[in-house]
């Protein structure tokens, strides 16, 4: 199966999703082919559905509605206006609210800092994050990244240029709950120790 | 998120596909929307192309053109007509092909035997399957079902209704090509030695 055949370019598309190999891919689009047009049409119309009803947020970066700019997370007036919980991806938000436990704005990064790629301030989108601090005065920014060596970089990188103006941290590494010490690699030991809490 | 926003949608459909989980499904809704709309797009028009172009081969089962049916590989003369390779799923047919080690005509069953779900010998489609080996003159049976429970009996079944009329063989067991002895579980190495090569 070639590009040129439906089939092949149903395959082609579906290994474009984060994820998915090509194997992979060629399962889905057989298994989309089969089930009697069904699962075909939903996903086309769910696809179709997305498209035209959903867009990034102007103002946070996250998935929003086309009819609700800013967000509804933006805008709500309960949550608080003063403190920036800073995310690489739109997801971030999503699992972040899912889980309850922040109640303030969030900031979409337009990218991660790659030094290995030529990556820097412009790439995480560095000036629109500053620009928003000011205009909204916020005080404490919380960097929701994840631990790698980009997001290190990226961290260090929004850290110096924000330094003296607002209160910045970043998520505590330690233990997940539900696991043990028997269950952590060395690296995560060890900064669980240094983040000890007093009780 | 929930199945009444487009997100949730997009992830509900797609959560449908072979080997997705939720979480996967979650990240493939998200990377459709962020890409700028161009991969919502583009999976958007493959699947689209692929119901208005796709059709199941009403003589072997396999996956074709709704222009192209019989499918090419039943009417391509150049195939041996009387030799049948029976599969479970339309994409065996594209894996075997892509293998180039066959050259007769498939034929793609209706599923597989479930005697647990009270599933049976209408269920497999034995009586389409009977119908053509008679109306076809087929002299060969190659079963190239998978190595389970389920494909064992659905084998069975198989070649107790047609014994004494065509010739039945099923596809070797034993070790992979590019594997060794010491990557093969028990029963593989047993069917390996059972079913040894003189040479």
């Amino acid at each position: 199966m070639t590009e040129s055949d439906p089939l092949g370019r149903l395959a082609h598309a579906l290994a474009r999703l984060p994820g998915v190999g090509r194997r992979s891919a060629q399962r889905m689009a057989f298994a989309l082919v089969r089930n009697q047009g069904r699962l075909i049409r939903d996903l086309g119309a769910a696809l179709k559905d997305a498209e035209s009803r959903l867009a990034t947020c102007s103002r946070c970066g996250a998935v929003t509605l086309k009819s609700e700019d800013p967000c509804r997370l933006c805008t709500d007036p309960r949550r608080e206006a003063k403190v920036l919980c800073v995310v690489a991806e739109p997801m971030d938000v999503a699992i972040l609210e899912r889980a309850g436990a922040f109640r303030g704005r969030y900031h979409v990064l337009a990218g991660r800092v790659a030094p290995m790629d030529g990556e820097g301030a412009d790439d995480i989108g560095l000036p629109v994050l500053l620009a928003r601090l000011a205009a909204e005065g916020i005080e404490e920014v919380i960097l929701a990244l994840n631990f790698d060596v980009e997001s290190d970089a990226t961290c260090a990188l929004i850290r110096e240029a924000v330094a003296g103006r607002v209160k910045v941290s970043r998520l505590a590494r330690g233990i997940p709950s539900g696991s043990g010490v028997a269950y952590a690699d060395g690296e995560t030991l060890a900064r669980a120790l240094a983040g000890r809490q007093s009780m």
